[in-house]
């Protein structure tokens, strides 16, 4: 971005972390730890997090990135001959270049509204697997993937997420939520699910770092203690397993300190109302309507040409009418001032 | 390591990051910066290494860990009828879970002299696999793995790499170097191979960050432009794409001005010796003579019994005999005192 | 089926060979031949198929069955970043129990009409890909797989079958043919694609043996000679090279013998015909209209009732009404006799 | 081999099938029968094995070839952080061309005795896992390779393989015997290893049908009726599922009818007694004493190159004083006016 002169709304991994975590870092910076998350930070960490989830026992890990925490997961949640449940918009779906099908299994994409799957679809999908007399020739359903929020940034209510964890209780298959954008649902006051919530109602999960404050980290949670066995050398086997491990570990060690991860996404949500306020307002049509920090608008050529060079937003993707879905993300790191200049810039 | 009262030579990545790094992230944090290493710090990092390996064509990404980079790029180079050969004591061979066959590859596990492996040995199992009549029915050597330093701590000398680049390019393998403390050979007065030998010997590399002073992070480096295509989409589908991409750029780019990665070896290689003089004197046996941060120790159990309760080391393998290999690891942040006290303990 | 009295057209591969066959291998069983293919019959027999396939350097390959054929071929002609378009309902998507994915790779799932894909549905695959400013996060479309006849029994034109080839060529995507029931293609008077058409237009494609005559075993044609390289190694890898190489071979000897692969299928034809128009004199519901030899047919559960005991039939899919697709097929081995009673049971 | 004159001993797969399996095949070849091995010939050919191995709820698989069954099975025997280990001379850490680490599995080749291991190697390979405290870096011994006969010829007594199999019941890693030449074990005095024997010892393991008188087919055991989940869409997924499956049923039948399979071997091992006497009468260097159907010579190049205008044999392997390991191999079909002239011609 250097010389670009732009607002860049881009995305919500545009700065690097929030201060406190910086602090932190440099405090601990030349004490001496054990590798590979056997150190002290990590087992307090992982604490916080048991206490914030209402899962006493889980197992919880600290991996890099998102991607790579899904691809993990997933290959240790599926035997060979099993696929995962996801929306056909989901991350793993579409934007993860295939790394599920790289780890051997097949992404089973299945029809959403405004990004999500409902308990009915998967239902659905499990019932015709089992009634198929073909079944022995084709890929079983063996767990279902939701993003909270959302690749288009909505919501599951706890009502809808209630009714996917039982459907996926009554069939056998483990619930795994991507929550690479956690922080934004939990700050939002329309989001019925909280971290207790899912602990109870998912069989794993992440806690996501990167999008949310820290320099990069995501906190893998496995609320039942060993239900994934051997998910320590699973991480390593996928180079997913960092030497110094209390480095994400003691980010997250901050945003689990008074409350932190429940607070900062709120800037982000604040400001993404302004926006909403104000494209409304001026008459751009907005998709996916949603209460989180990621706006969708959906914008023809001269729309797109006129805003281009003032603001740097995402490409989402290509209508079939021709026009364009774009997003304008905020973050923790949103200032008021360029949030003004974006409305004035509209 | 909390309220353990042992001193700490267990490895190299004990510590957080050099100082210059963490008040570089400090100094840019808030900064706005496109994601997926499309920002300037990443282009102002890789032109920096480009220079100081005299590859200025070369692609350079960076990742987070060792594995990932060793698995991503095995992964890269291969094709599905090729194993990459590498020595028996190779990291990748033993102690990275089974990465490389779990995305598809055979370790083809060949004998060594401390860690290293000769020309003359490679060419033997490329020439043994030319002229074996079933060589259809096996794995096809498709590339060659080297570490510098050795997982022993061991050096190739500049003679030594010229001779294996020299086969390799015979038998078309491209040659792959893990150089993961390759600070610390870096920093030694023994070592003959610079940076731009590497890059002129090897077709693929990587500069170490983890152990070699940042928080994470390793430069993974092809001299030649385009060599392995499509290597973005690979690490991305790898679960290796940081989104921050500019946070482990940010690290190598304070190692690659003014030197520091040339620089920030030698208290190790400065300390490690004065150990060894000490170990030497004190009777102790080393195993795998070498100048750089890593010095090998067999103990006997009574040794072991009396050594453990002051002195942290890493577990290394069980010897034939019975008695133990055990590491002591100096790195760039180990300091006189605990050098000192660690030669009294002797 | 045993004891079981009812009829069977449940699918092509209820018999055993083509007598011809039989009596070639009992001639041939005591003679000795080298293996893994590199005998005379082999040779024989793919000198027959390249000058049926007018392809005179084709590398041919003889496999046990389909599902493998299609793995071991996707799988040397994907590099790991791309994936392979299919139709949505194409064997390889739904009915090979995730092989392609086990091997790595996404199947991209395109609508299709009838089970053909159509030439503009893979270039606007193609081109959302090379559009997508998000696309080095995706998997590229790397090669296309079509069946001829369709999952649904239905034909390519000469037409259809030319443009998807010159829409493959344009972005560089191999065009692969299943052709796992090619023969009943090949008797069809409506059929207008010639074995020469396929070698000219397809990158790759099979030469479908078990459902037409062998007692297994299908012939892989590449065209070009080492357009993959590797395959015999790729084949071992697979589990797919068969040690006595000539026994399939020998059985596409015979059926490329005076022209047997062009006639077998023809009692297929004529009976399917017959069959077809019982069903619409008596008011049944034929979906997929087709020449070949599966008979697609619409059933409430009263039909169904009322048939199944008379006549074994061969699941396909549950409809969106709840009434079921039932499939009728003949084979080279069907009778007159049986097509006659099964005319009166309807 | 065809205007080939020389006599070939080059392997046991160069004729067709015994003329019994021929027979019944071309007595059954117009039957209807239902596809997959859901008929009635392939329950009663699992029958006869299920009895003739003394293993009444065994689960029964009939495959096309040996490294195919090998791929599936331990495919389906190891979960993801796990390895198989083998002889460093077993078929699939050589000769299967990477099959197994395709499948996303390491190899652990351990040293052996003429082919053989030992339950004391295993043992020490298995404690050594559980003893090295970077075991979690590491990949676990998951079960264990072994041939009967060896690739080299060589027999397990029955003590050897009681020891094995309770080192590995011990441990808690399923012992997997490859029998692709099992019927040359059973038909040697010298073997004490009886079918019942191989049903209650190991976990898993394959009777050879394509180098022991089918035309190819191998049949799968587990002993414990389930024990392998999903194998059925493990071998569909593998490509190895037939769609006839009755045709390597009905051989593996008639194989199983009368003790044909315990008789088969005896001409092989007449014949192969008959040949060692001669060579080392004639002084010849044998390889890896066996009683069984692979002899095993060391040729010096003036050897080879008179032996080999005469007699084709099999190249094994060039020894480190550069002579050649050669082999002849007998078989079931082998006749007693080869074996004379190949006498005459040592």
């Amino acid at each position: 971005m250097g010389t670009d002169r732009r607002l860049h709304f881009t995305s919500d991994y545009m700065e690097g972390a929030h201060p406190l975590i910086l602090r932190r870092l440099a405090e601990t910076n030349l004490e001496q730890s054990a590798g590979y998350g056997e150190d002290t930070y990590t087992a307090a960490a992982r604490e916080k997090i048991r206490a914030a989830c209402g899962t006493p026992e889980a197992d919880v890990f600290f991996l890099a990135g998102g991607t790579q925490t899904n691809a993990v997961l997933t290959g240790a949640l599926l035997r060979p001959w099993q696929g995962v449940i996801s929306a056909r918009s989901g991350h793993i779906s579409v934007h993860e270049a295939g790394a599920i099908e790289a780890g051997g299994h097949k992404v089973l994409a299945l029809e959403h509204r405004d990004g999500k799957l409902s308990a009915e679809t998967v239902r659905a999908c499990a019932e015709e697997y089992r009634q198929d007399e073909n079944r022995d020739h084709m890929v079983e359903p063996g767990m279902v993937y939701i993003s909270h929020p959302t690749e288009y940034g909505t919501l599951y209510s706890l009502a809808e997420l209630e009714a996917l964890s039982a459907v996926c209780r009554e069939y056998g298959m483990p619930l795994y939520l991507d929550g690479a954008r956690l922080a934004y649902a939990l700050a939002c006051p329309e989001n019925d699910v909280a971290l207790p919530d899912i602990g109870r109602l998912c069989d794993a999960f992440y806690i996501g770092g990167t999008k949310c404050g820290t320099l990069f980290g995501e906190a893998a949670v496995i609320p039942k203690h060993g239900a994934v066995p051997h998910l320590f050398t699973m991480i390593k086997q996928r180079g997913a397993l960092l030497a110094k491990g209390r480095i994400p570990a003691i980010q997250f060690d901050v945003l689990f300190t008074d409350g932190l991860y429940l607070e900062i996404g709120k800037p982000a949500i604040e400001t993404a109302a302004r926006i909403r306020e104000a494209l409304d307002r001026k008459g751009y049509e907005q998709a996916f309507p949603n209460p989180t920090n990621q706006i969708l608008i959906v914008l023809d050529e001269e729309q797109a040409e006129a805003l281009s060079p003032k603001v740097e937003m995402s490409f989402m993707e290509r209508m079939p009418d021709g026009r364009i879905l774009m997003r304008i993300a905020t973050s923790w790191a949103t200032t008021a001032a360029d949030t003004d200049r974006l409305i004035e810039c509209l």
